[in-house]
């Protein structure tokens, strides 16, 4: 059997589902899946680290990577720009190694496009009422900001259909081992096995 | 969110590859699902009950289930008969109780033509010498049905396209594991999900 490729995660779903906190903790549990690190113009929270939770750019570094093409996938979302470097995602997967990206949905899209053989799981909260208190006790956006968001993930629960899992992100500890279930069953899949019976 | 129905997990897979064990012990750990018990013609083994491990049918019995078109799949196998009844699985499903069956190769593909949305786990042996060993360990075929088993294994490996998952059986508690991971994953699967976000 030859050897075969990482798989590309991509935790998606809307903002205050809680995808950051279930990408943290599965990179906790399984050290040997790799986190893509995105690029973002937008301001750091206070524990984020440049180069570690994000790159973190100027609008003007940022357009001049879009216009080198050196992003998988790029998105505008609350005025500030996310995407993702594409070299490192590459590189990783050829070598075998799993790569998970944390994405808004724009970019999910845009990655489905380019990767359909990526695992696509979107993460929604357990209601709108929980995912309004999530991002009211971050604190770290305005009234206005919060009204956005709000607005925005009420439109994107609908595009759970673009994925292929859905998780509901009650507790964080069932929503972490249900995405490591998926990972397990994902690389016994046949459709991802370079079948050679002439070995067996 | 509606209720889902039960899984319907199919596991098979070459004579010999495990199957059986597995599907004993994922049983055990798993005490909700439920085990859809096949009718067959062969003579019990030893350690065999009747009702528990198979409903143990004359060649007249078993071609009267065929004709009153009670069984859900049927496939003569090494000049016995075997099948599965079908009322008792569509009611366990219905009631949302997950359902496994452990069926030989042509049964399996039946049941794929009317229940396409089941969980289709193919199990195989790490080697086809190691298939060897173990039927001839079992000790309860004569030389000349372990030649025809394995020739029939040989040629049954291709039929791995048309399954979902294959799982390699090379240590129990891994393929068990890995079947069990293949359950909660494909419960979070988004073509399962009757969704309704007027309650998200």
């Amino acid at each position: 059997m030859e050897k075969s490729n990482g798989l590309l995660i991509v935790l998606s779903g809307p903002s205050g589902a809680g995808k950051g906190t279930i990408c943290h903790e599965l990179l906790r549990q399984l050290p040997d899946v790799k986190y893509s690190v995105s690029a973002t113009t937008r301001n750091p929270r206070p524990s984020e680290v440049d180069g570690v939770d994000y790159f973190f750019r100027t609008r003007e570094e940022f357009q001049s990577m879009i216009q080198n093409d050196e992003l998988l996938e790029w998105a505008e979302f609350c005025e500030n720009y996310y995407g993702t470097p594409q070299f490192a995602v590459e590189q990783s997967l050829q070598a075998g190694i799993d790569v998970i990206l944390e994405i808004e949905i724009q970019g999910a899209l845009q990655i489905k496009k380019r990767f359909p053989h990526g695992v696509f799981v979107f993460v929604v909260p357990p209601s709108l009422s929980v995912l309004s208190e999530r991002i009211h006790k971050r604190g770290t956006e305005s009234e206005d900001v919060i009204r956005k968001r709000l607005e925005t993930a009420t439109r994107e629960l609908s595009y759970v259909t673009e994925y292929d899992y859905v998780i509901v992100n009650d507790e964080l500890d069932k929503a972490v081992d249900k995405l490591k279930n998926i990972l397990v069953a994902e690389k016994c899949r046949v459709k991802r096995k370079p079948y050679d019976f002439q070995g067996v």
